[in-house]
């Protein structure tokens, strides 16, 4: 016999936690403050996903009672000033705190979204006319009668044979008002069609002719930011764009502590509803600011590494953080926004960009899309850096990739005062090579450095390698400048002295480094190698993703991180995963183009290449073990 | 501002209505006894569905008081018997009632099910081998490495078409599990297929070898009646039938009064459910019977008339009942039982047989496929006779039908003491041609007869036209029998006298047998004009239906409503519909003969067709205005 149930009696109310801002939070009993932040919208960098292993969500507790759980990563003087972790502290009472903005996650004006571009032109460029991916056809049907007495369907596929349309497709949901919707407008009806494996398919009927409007919607879904450009499919405008943080970093930081909430924690669907949240919000937000009905929507495009496409579509990611690596899939057929629970017409269909291998997703494919190198007669080399750095070499004739796992480091993660390239970073460095005097860039207008992004950071090292305070093992060089001292993890630099802290580059810190650009150079000259190549045949260097929107070429190169190049080799361009989105949702033959790319990519995994490694260890020193493959470097520290 | 809502307290408390067969159902204050009845599974047969008008839902009220709000059709005698109709008696208190035999509609053993037949003989005449509609595929796939690391579905994919079966679709729904299932017994897995348009579709996915068992499921949907058969697909055994009448009874007998009300009362929904919850409940009975899992079960196979499919798949059927008489659709594409609502693996397909037009359906095709008519030189007729009589005539060469309306009267709706074949039922009747004695047949053991069904009245109004108690004209002959006498709906023949109420035959309702008879036999005509052919070039004709079974040809033919043949031309085929569907579900190639089928018959619209009406009216008489073409009625009447 069940035990009757107790009335609910709360055992606590909640308490209010007070920003310095003034916005005030609510806070359940037995919550974490990162917990409390992120149910009300306000994101922190947590790499760890809340285990209090990174010591990345930092918070400085003015006043009020809390739980403390844990102090890791935290200096002695921080824990003094009030520094504390968001996921290990629970409040007992109300709180007020102050989030500094290096724990911040914002996303105003830090996401490359492309928006200046003249994508109709980049279009035609490509060869490509308008053509979008979602059609939409008007039908005058004749009406029936007793000598013309097919039914409504045969009727539909009459005309459709007729118009030279005869490979079209009516799913069978289409069927239970195709009575009423044919007879609405005098049997003038609208479908919605898509292209679909070897045949159309309708998407949507209307009653009466409604070709206009009709919209697209193209995402890229980066592991940390999310970009979404609503496009008229009718003229191929970018009417406007949207972007925001992808929820998902609740889970954690990077793909693989993600993959492990979802398989050991069985966070799979949550994961999956952040993500599609994100989008709906988005939409949403797109629609409502330009008055235009989800019916208008006509279909989606999606773009996302292998782990991200992978959770958007809801498919199990467990076997692609283990040897040998494997997805559930690289190509994925056409789904319908109702069953992935975005919230449009459920009857669209989202077609997500084709990916190569667990490490090489669809952003890449679409970068290549974007850049066009598998047009080109002369070698290219797509880059990517982002968490990992994707390479892809080739040409019209052949492409080649390969994932490096560089690590997070240039986006801040892992790096004692590394930050993301936002407001109050600083992303640049000088140091006078007489002097040592340091000259810094901070990301924002008069504003106090809080701490330093991956373009700082190869500034930094660069400098500190040319003027002899690093050797080029990366250690630091203690009487060459004062600024080197001895700090909680060993030496470090000062770079930048400041009123309540100091912004430093510790040894681990440039040790990460130089790991992650020897990974990434490492995976240049593997493809290279394979290929049989050498730096001097490649023509172009593309560089995609946020982070090298405030790369320094040159210094990148006296890190070792790119190659020695000429400096007009190398090309910025932004955001190429949603702009090749863009261009397969406004063009069918940029959608087959895609398709081939992914076909046509030969993925090499590095983590098992004997040469990688070979070269990898080559490219733990600054620049490279091989002098004399950067003379100019060479020349400039005159050795 | 919201009014605050009162508290519910219920108005009056359920009454008790109990039979005198002892059972007992509750009945809520406000609802007809019919409603009542019917909600506890209790079905009694209702022609206008509820309105009060067809006067066959007659129950015989013992005790308790009740509202009764119409009497109509009820004679003065049987008021005073405590006759009444459950549609329009309104219990205010406890009652006790019976149910009169006549009024009930019962399933057990009056349906026909063709379980004596052997059918992998059926199928092997017909030439085709065992191939289901459904298969299932066992693959090893080959365990993924870091030298093969293709993902798992283009593995799954690699393996398909290195065994030929390169054409698979893998819808989206599989994919989200397929990481799990292909690893879960080793590489092992189990596909279920089915072939849709020009290609092969997974509709289920397993782990491990799981060939067998594998059951499919054929269903025809009757306007009354539902035939169920659970088939082994491994095997072509037909391992159990079940069977029970169509929940939409209450919706109204006939098709035409059931798309009223789901056009008019909004009840398509429910009419949808109510076949669906019918067949739900017939498959849940097999499986628990035979103790099969419904994850065995891999495909659904129905068919019905044009209305009972629209119904069943949910397509707005209105078009149907106005000229020029329209169907959503004659042909359906492959749905799921999960979008149709049917309790299996929600994956499954369901093929519906095509149909010809509004009143030509699905089952008449498939009628044509188990008798084979559409393979066969010699001219054929294929007749069904229940609410309407549809025909088909035709060769290997062509088809042709039409539909007859003929009107419910063989059934016993809209006869006054008519009756559907069951126990009670007076099926056939003598008159000795000198003494004028009658002596009628019933079906079931010592039971007094309560009314009279279709083959009933064909023996009874052939033998009153033999003796001369009915003329030509179908009038009665008052001065040649004392059991013509003048009743409410004046002259009657009373075939029986009963103790407690005589069974007759109107004038009205031999009037109502002769226009029925007259559009069958207009039928069979019209299709001969049409193709320029004679009754003497009809090499057989085959009779479906359940009415058949108890047909006595020769009294048929003297009534007129089958042209004089020899005997040994007429063939009792049973329910062809299930026969039909049950040879699809076993073989691609009866699959692919009924589709053919479907687009062979050529549909004649009779209701436009001034031939028909010429037809018609020469029919008006016993057995023809043109006695010549039966020459042996004929010589038996002697003119």
């Amino acid at each position: 016999m069940p035990l009757p149930l107790c009335p609910f009696v709360p055992l606590f109310d909640n308490m209010n936690i007070t920003l310095t801002s003034g916005k005030s939070v609510s806070c359940a009993p037995n919550t974490s403050i990162l917990e409390s932040l992120k149910k009300a919208g306000i994101f922190l960098t947590s790499s760890c996903g809340g285990k209090g292993t990174c010591g990345k969500c930092r918070i400085i507790i003015k006043s009020g009672r809390s739980d403390i759980r844990s102090k890791m990563k935290l200096s002695k003087e921080e824990i003094k000033e009030g520094y504390s972790l968001a996921c290990k502290t629970y409040p007992s009472g109300d709180m007020l705190i102050d989030i500094p903005k290096e724990s911040m996650l914002t996303v105003e004006g830090q996401i490359d979204t492309g928006k200046s571009r003249d994508f109709l032109a980049l279009l035609h460029s490509a060869g490509a006319d308008l053509d979008p991916l979602a059609g939409r056809i008007v039908l005058q049907l004749p009406r029936p009668s007793l000598d013309d007495n097919i039914s409504d369907l045969e009727r539909l596929k009459r005309e459709l044979f007729a118009n030279g349309l005869g490979c079209l497709r009516v799913p069978f949901r289409f069927m239970t008002h195709l009575a009423a919707i044919v007879r609405e407008k005098n049997w003038e009806i609208t479908l919605a069609t898509i292209h679909s494996e070897d045949c159309y398919e309708i998407t949507n009927i209307f009653p009466g002719n409604k070709k206009i409007p009709q919209y697209g919607i193209a995402v890229d879904i980066g592991t940390t930011t999310l970009v979404v450009y609503l496009t008229d499919l009718t003229n191929g405008a970018l009417i406007d764009i949207a972007s925001t943080y992808n929820s998902q970093i609740r889970f954690g930081d990077d793909v693989i502590t993600r993959i492990v909430n979802a398989t050991e924690h069985n966070e799979l669907g949550n994961l999956k509803r952040a993500v599609t949240e994100d989008i709906n919000n988005m939409i949403s937000l797109l629609c409502q600011t330009h008055n235009i009905s989800t019916d208008t929507i006509d279909c989606i495009v999606v773009a996302g590494n292998t782990t991200m496409t992978h959770f958007f579509l809801g498919l199990d990611p467990s076997a692609i953080r283990e040897e040998p690596y494997i997805p559930t899939a690289n190509t994925f057929p056409l789904s319908h926004a109702g069953e992935l629970g975005i919230k449009t017409n459920p009857n669209i269909p989202v077609y997500a960009f084709p990916c190569v291998s667990s490490y090489v997703g669809g952003d890449i494919v679409a970068g290549v899309l974007a850049t066009r190198i598998h047009k080109k007669n002369e070698l290219s080399i797509f880059i990517d850096i982002g968490t990992n750095g994707e390479i892809v070499l080739g040409s019209s004739e052949w492409l080649m990739s390969a994932a490096c796992s560089a690590g997070p480091c240039f986006e801040g993660s892992g790096m004692k005062h590394g930050m993301r390239a936002t407001d109050g970073a600083i992303e640049g460095v000088k140091i006078n090579c007489d002097t040592l005097e340091v000259e810094i860039k901070v990301i924002g207008k008069n504003i106090q450095p809080v701490g330093i992004c991956g373009s700082g950071m190869i500034d930094a090292i660069a400098e500190m390698f040319l003027t002899g305070i690093l050797n080029q093992k990366g250690k630091l060089q203690k009487d060459r400048s004062d600024r080197v001292r001895t700090g909680e993890n060993g030496p470090e630099f000062v770079v930048h002295y400041g009123r309540d802290k100091d912004i430093v580059l510790t040894e681990p810190d440039v040790e990460n480094i130089i790991r992650a650009k020897a990974a990434i150079y490492a995976g240049f000259s593997t493809l290279l190698n394979e290929a049989g190549l050498t730096f001097d045949d490649v023509h172009k260097v593309y560089i995609a993703g946020g982070f090298g929107k405030f790369l320094d070429i040159e210094k990148a190169i006296i890190l070792g991180l790119l190659p020695e190049l000429p400096k007009d080799k190398f090309e910025y361009m932004g955001n190429t995963s949603v702009i090749g989105t863009y261009l397969c949702i406004l063009s069918r033959k940029m959608r087959a183009e895609a398709e081939d790319i992914a076909r046509k990519i030969t993925y090499i995994e590095l983590s098992v290449s004997k040469s990688f490694m070979d070269e990898y260890v080559s490219g733990l020193f600054i620049p490279h073990t091989n002098i004399d493959a950067f003379p100019n470097v060479k020349a400039l520290i005159g050795r």
